[in-house]
């Protein structure tokens, strides 16, 4: 199905971080035309190291629908080369962050790009093509936004919080930089009115930093709450842990309790119904009292079979939201 | 044997391009104590490629005085892998200049140095130190010099001249862009003047893209022809052949005879000796009567043991001329 442009219907939005966003994305994928689903990255990580330009939510997520994602990590590529650091390592370069042979070929040939002039989108639509990937990756913006962890230890650029100090410090809040300047991305305005749209799924992601920088630019909010098509988010919290990274570490430092219930509190105010795991059925009443909708269901996504599985429910509930 | 300032005191300066020149370095840095002795990089070559600062003749002396340049190429390092490379092609990257993964760190670390304001001096001096080398390198300015070749097809950069067109088209000239307001390295100044300087050796180089770039240098010429230790050229022509590179063609191509003497009258302004080949021992009278001294010898390099030779044949032949 393609709309009057000649480019395909947009079905699907998704909203991700990284690995677990990128797992229910590749699941939409097989169930859904890739054409039909436009997956917006959360560049809030994005850095520059090195001389590169690295945007790892935008990589992961690229990784994981090309299929060549390292199935152990959720992050980089598989089976890549390790000699590029072990020679920085020699030169007393800065290894804190580890980034494979293969891997920084991403980032030389998007950091050249950008420095020529094209824009983060233009450099990601080529190498998700040049990777075969036929859903559709943007960032959030082409705009940086740099999300900023405000902690006990005074404020830290994201990524020397989450690998460098490895999310050790206390956290007592967030900043984006650039966010209130920052422009969306039109394609994310375009589907978001597009008539074909049958759901818009926040993915199982971290509310606070993989989705709150989006969240950060201006109209999204309303316009995720404005849309004709619901929004589905999915629950990263499972019974009182967080599927991976320091989702429920943030919410401890923040009195938050790691609950469900505290992610769909968080983002009450514009979607519609809410994804949480049989292991915390117990909370399905009170989500309901925010005004969502709820689908109890199995969210841990283990294999490729967990990860389809997932994405028929989500878009099954999403239609039954419409 | 330091002098007042507590720094090595220079009893050799050696002018080198890439892989020949590196060669002799080596056999210097083996018969001479190593802070003894100054190599001053040919930086004609030196390029911005995937948004890295390359300088392949800086980079070819550190790694073969390092002892981990790749003994089959001459340049890169040994053993290094070509994960980048791959994943570069299959981006659709610009894959003509090869770039192994480790040899990446070096690029990196040198990039993002330069960009954060230190020079390339100081660039050198960290890496050089990093690899265990004792030997100074400099590179011959810290002002950017780049060498164009002039072809029947038009003007080229030097890499696209020497890698991606593989030296193909047939050189009419050379220019050495910025080397009108390049300003000589000034260790190189400070050595030329140092009471314990017992030679400058012009490695085994090409005259025109390796050598020619530094003499492009306003003063360089001067001060080499002012110096009190002698200037020494080693013939990088044996037996109407170029060792190694497009010495040979290019001499054919600018209508010049491709000899050692040829060489020899390239550098007879300034220098004192001329070291040539048994096979070229023929050539000894007419290079005499360009008012040079010379020494015929071994002058392929193939082992260890032939770069030490000439190292040592090549300082006998200094001292007898001073």
């Amino acid at each position: 199905m393609t709309n009057k442009s000649g480019a395909a219907a947009t079905r699907c939005i998704a909203l991700s971080g990284g690995v677990g966003g990128a797992k229910l994305a590749l699941g939409l994928s097989r169930i859904l035309d890739p054409p039909s689903i436009l997956v917006v990255a959360n560049c809030g990580d994005d850095f520059d190291h090195l001389g590169l330009r690295i945007c790892p939510d935008l990589d992961t997520l690229s990784y994981t629908l090309a299929g060549i994602a390292n199935p152990e990590t959720g992050w980089g590529i598989a089976n890549d080369t390790g000699s590029f650091m072990d020679a920085l390592s020699r030169l007393g370069g800065e290894t804190w962050f580890h980034l494979g042979d293969k891997d920084l070929a991403t980032h030389a040939e998007r950091t050249w790009r950008l420095a020529a002039g094209e824009s983060l989108s233009e450099v990601t639509a080529a190498i998700t093509r040049r990777l075969g990937i036929e859903t559709r990756i943007i960032p959030m913006s082409d705009d940086s936004v740099a999300t900023v962890v405000e902690t006990a230890a005074g404020p830290l650029a994201f990524q020397h919080y989450f690998v460098r100090e490895r999310c050790a410090p206390a956290v007592t809040g967030f900043r984006f930089e650039g966010a209130a300047s920052a422009r969306v991305h039109p394609s994310l305005v375009v589907a978001l009115a597009e008539p074909d749209l049958e759901a818009i799924v926040v993915c199982p992601s971290n509310p606070f930093i993989s989705i709150d920088p989006m969240l950060a630019i201006p109209g999204i909010r309303e316009a995720l709450a404005g849309a004709d098509a619901p929004v589905v988010a999915v629950s990263p919290v499972v019974a009182g842990k967080a599927i991976k990274g320091p989702t429920a570490k943030m919410m401890v430092e923040l009195g938050i309790p790691v609950a469900a219930q505290s992610v769909a509190a968080h983002y009450a105010g514009f979607a519609r119904g809410f994804v949480l795991d049989h292991a915390d059925e117990g909370e399905a009443g009170a989500i309901r009292a925010l005004g969502l909708e709820v689908l109890v269901t199995e969210t841990v996504m283990r294999t490729l079979d967990d990860r389809v599985a997932l994405a028929e429910a989500v878009m099954r509930f999403a239609r039954v939201l419409t």
